[in-house]
């Protein structure tokens, strides 16, 4: 007998614990969670990532390696073969009676995952490891179960994925401030007239990390109608908050066809399948967040997962506000951008649910936001939610090729730095729409946890690049 | 009776022209491929990206807006209105009989996508355009297709989806030269004692852009057991070929618990799964790329759906080629690397099917290899294709401690540098293993599409950042 799985195939814990497990021959590898060793039996819980859950391994002291079990530490990795039988111990359907018990990989004491509770700060200093505790096992879990969802989604409607460049030329993407990606020698780049010549550089011209990729996603969703990107996204900025980080995954999705209340249909529709898929797919991880993290966590997705969402445009919104008697830090005006104490209030008080705000002025927006008949706003709109307020924004675009040029001489955006860009707008153009979710951003609304570098494997944040 | 998909909802392409298709009423809106304009009627090709052909809209004259019909581009944007029935024409199984058409976006004479077949390299001048053409509507569907289905193989098998760090301070991730990220003032940069002071850059040290997300992913591999990135990835080397870019997408799988044999059989499954996918979900452009990119193709997919592959050792490898007769431009010898040349011989030649060459020299593979008891090869393999060559690299992973120490310092990688790293060989090792796919390499494989560039939506190579 041995551990080779080509005998016995191994068996995932979460297998072993499922009301779907048969008694049986079962062979499990996994790191060791705790460890209670007596003289006459040791009980180890076995975690292999596969579920929040540990298999409770039972060994008894006739083992002949029983005095090298009794010293296992916490985090050490092993392989345990036996019977898999019904647990008489409580809040566990199964067990494994251990037959044959190996070390694969001892820990000392020295190993930073003790049985005590850590604080989340603590353990980002040690991200490599983290993962093989409860939080951040079922934090990632539930990242890797919710990116499938976002492609299953856009998938079972007929949308392509596109992979847009992370390195871009354009730098006017976006609002953010952009890392520069270069290979010139820092020490002594090559200068033209005293200035750095980007012509030397390895694209010939001056690059950055991608803010966005919708604009080459609206190049795709001109020839294939339905389009989504998910990918990496960068900010260079230097805010330090628990909502901010240089490195972040956004979905983008970019309909031909679409106006501003498709786009809305979509994004509602959207949020309501990534939750009915978090209720299904993550139940257990979910009931240990709504038990540890953040209480009531299962009834706001439930509630989200069902919510009708309500439609406010934003000239009404800040009437609302002007109404409502509340004292706000910032005063609310026509013209100026909402803060998230507003668009709180909003959903929270004055909404009760999710809500899209529509038609912000278009001062206040971006260049590429399709400018309506008023002459004062936008066919933007952004998605606020309770407990977090904006979770989702977006636009129709404006596909009138002369519209679009004067709002970009407007933005300081000199038209011929886009000239592929507005070329979308001379042959074939169409009314589009389109939104952008940070990943991210629903992670946190979804486990419950209140800091960015809490739900991404291994943040990027200012002074930190670690792992 | 309007163009509102509020009363008639928008029917895709793909959809009309399915076997499912019912005749009646019907919206559809797309971009206009080919006109035929007579007195009489006129006969429009409509795509909308969702499939390779285009729906036949024919118009009468008796409509009232027929003369402005008549003068319709190719390439403008239209939606039509009418009655879907079976065509009589050859080669389309249903037609539409137009009631109303509206022009969304007009095409004048200078549209760069005329009917006249184009360059590839032409295309890539005009990638914001070229997605509206036959081929690389096939090409970058086949990119979304094949993107689900690496998601959908690897969630069937219980592994977990982790977005490793695009921005790095590791400088040893692999073989690759990297791109600096930085948001230091490239004109005047800080300074300390003459040298650049990286500690005042964004992330308080120097960093690049990743060459591979392996390093990070045995961290979650040590947690999940089980684990697979999908990202994108970069290499600054100055190389004009057409099968290397700046960025492009890589898959690596990396599993607690494999070891070699393992690590194979999951990468030979993983491509008869990809291929087997291709043939099912995207026969039509896989019929158009079999016509007119690379005769033959269907059959090599289905041949490599269905493929044994073999396995040799580097050492046997060496010996069959040595003795084989042929003569190589580069000498075979033990201990050197193969060459191209030699890898296709091997797979197209000696074994005339898929093989796994392994157990390389040390010397020529990377420091984190498990080193065998020979004291000479690693547990690396590369998978070989006939056509192509490599296609996916992989190795069972040094999991002793010691042993990846010394191989670190002969590889002269600081192991302080590395030390997240190798606590995963401190506390709870286990052998692991794992692979990697470029995903471009094997897009390029099962289109026959010869230029990497053709198969990325917005290549970056040396000097072109366009777009």
């Amino acid at each position: 007998m041995d551990f080779d799985e080509s005998s016995l195939p191994r068996t995932r814990v979460r297998d072993a614990l499922s009301s779907h497990a048969r008694p049986g021959a079962c062979l499990v590898k996994g790191w060791v969670r705790t460890v209670r060793a007596g003289k006459n039996v040791a009980f180890l819980a076995v975690n292999d990532g596969s579920c929040l859950d540990s298999l409770q391994a039972v060994v008894d002291s006739s083992l002949q390696n029983y005095p090298e079990i009794r010293k296992i530490g916490t985090g050490a990795c092993i392989a345990v073969r036996g019977e898999l039988v019904p647990s008489p111990a409580q809040g566990q359907a199964m067990e494994l009676q251990v037959q044959q018990l190996e070390i694969l990989g001892e820990a000392d004491p020295q190993y930073p995952l003790q049985k005590k509770r850590h604080s989340f700060e603590y353990l980002r200093s040690i991200a490599h490891l983290r993962v093989r505790s409860n939080t951040f096992g079922a934090v990632f879990r539930m990242r890797s179960a919710l990116s499938f969802a976002v492609h299953q989604f856009f998938r079972e409607r007929g949308f392509l994925y596109v992979h847009t460049p992370i390195i871009t030329a354009n730098d006017c993407e976006g609002a953010g401030e952009m890392f520069r990606v270069t290979t010139l020698d820092p020490q002594a780049p090559p200068l033209n007239n005293g200035r750095i010549d980007w012509s030397q550089d390895f694209f010939g011209e001056r690059t950055g990390l991608t803010v966005s990729g919708q604009l080459q996603g609206e190049s795709f969703a001109t020839a294939f109608s339905d389009i989504y990107t998910f990918g990496p996204t960068f900010r260079a900025e230097n805010s330090n908050t628990s909502r901010h980080a240089a490195e972040f995954w956004m979905i983008e999705p970019e309909m031909a066809f679409a106006d501003l209340t498709e786009n809305c249909r979509v994004a509602a529709d959207f949020l309501r399948y990534l939750c009915q898929f978090s209720l299904e797919e993550c139940a257990d991880d979910l009931k240990f967040f709504d038990a540890r993290i953040e209480k009531g966590l299962i009834d706001k997705l439930e509630n989200l997962a069902d919510a009708e969402f309500a439609t406010l445009s934003y000239t009404d919104a800040v009437k609302e506000l002007q109404a409502c008697g509340e004292q706000f830090e910032f005063p609310v005006e026509w013209g100026c951008d909402l803060q998230s104490e507003h668009e709180r209030f909003l959903t929270e008080k004055i909404v009760d649910g999710p809500l899209f705000v529509t038609d912000y002025p278009r001062q206040i927006k971006a260049f590429y936001m399709r400018s309506n008949d008023d002459g004062k706003t936008v066919a933007a709109m952004d998605c606020l939610v309770p407990r977090v307020g904006e979770i989702i924004g977006g636009s129709q675009r404006e596909e009138r090729h002369d519209v679009l040029v004067q709002r970009m001489i407007e933005a300081g955006i000199a038209p011929e730095s886009l000239g592929w860009f507005l070329d979308l707008r001379r042959w074939g153009s169409c009314p589009h729409a389109g939104f952008g979710l940070g990943f991210e951003r629903f992670l946190m609304y979804v486990t419950g946890m209140s800091n960015i570098r809490d739900v991404i494997p291994f943040p990027r944040t200012t002074g930190n690049a670690a792992f």
